[in-house]
């Protein structure tokens, strides 16, 4: 049994937006040399969020476009008397910063249509940072 | 410590339908025999979801309208122009497939009003597949 | 490796409220001197959650006015036929009762504005119980 934990950061451009991080996820998981256990995704942020779905284009827009009308910007929060982002620290909260995801033969048991994804709800940002935990033997 | 790991498959008949999956996942806690640590139920799908809650046939009602109000199947989602289950795959993303449960003297640490559940949100289907990892000792 | 669990119980005062329980969940690290791995924080009831946001005091009330807003009591819910906390359950099963959180040195990688909260859904309660278990090296 043993851990294995790694860092790393992606930069975001837009507002809202899903960043497909599933080949830095898996690279993490094959160095950890680990075959059989779980994998911890996390983002150590309070205006973001880690999901786990298909990577279609019109899909990625359908959940941003979901996000914005779900948390509208601006909708008489009090934390924005504050700071400008009240909606995406709600939406933060609501959909989580941590998925776990079981690993057999050293690879992600995630289904084919299953990739993993930072949400940025209050970007652009130059450094969101991700963590990588793997449990296992 | 040691990771045991295993999977079942589940039959659905529905659309939208929670199915209590608890014995399945608690049979699997025994046959790990490890006493204390954590329990993971992942379905590796983009259109399902797990739920921990009350197996009450009137909240189980509930819990489908709800999801069918908040994710309506056909409201001009992008994804739909290439498939017909954009709302599927968004209550998905937004509740999660992924849960942990913690262990201790072999039996999961659950309320006596938490019920493991999978959540199909693009039914019926003939194999929707679980997979338990538990990790402890 | 090892695994470290412990309990502690909270009081809440509030139908819904959010209960800051960072401190305890911390001592419970201190405790385990487990330096690597991951922290799992479950509440064993249908009618609360747990999520990770910032502790500022206008946030905390935007999220009570969302969950109330989203889940509104008493909406014809079928559960209320029986009882009178479907709106609770729902926002519950939505949300979730567990997180997992990675550890590095014997301290909870959070982030700056990452407190670790009980939600109360269905409160005010005497004795709401938390669950916190540390696998790691």
């Amino acid at each position: 049994m043993k851990v294995y934990q790694d860092k790393f950061e992606i930069r975001t451009s837009k507002r809202t937006e899903l960043i497909d991080m599933t080949d830095k996820v898996e690279d993490v998981v094959r160095k950890s040399k680990i075959k059989n256990g779980i994998c911890n995704v996390f983002v150590p942020h309070a205006t973001a969020a880690v999901i786990l779905n298909e990577n279609e284009v019109g899909l990625v827009g359908d959940i941003v476009d979901k996000i914005e009308k779900e948390f509208p910007v601006g909708a008489g929060y009090r934390h924005d008397r504050i700071d400008d982002n009240a909606d995406s620290h709600l939406a933060s909260s609501f959909i989580g910063q941590s998925k776990v995801i079981p690993l057999n033969d050293n690879r992600l048991l995630r289904g084919t249509w299953q990739q993993v994804f930072v949400l940025e709800l209050d970007g652009p940002r130059n450094t969101r940072k991700v963590i990588v935990t793997i449990i296992g033997e």
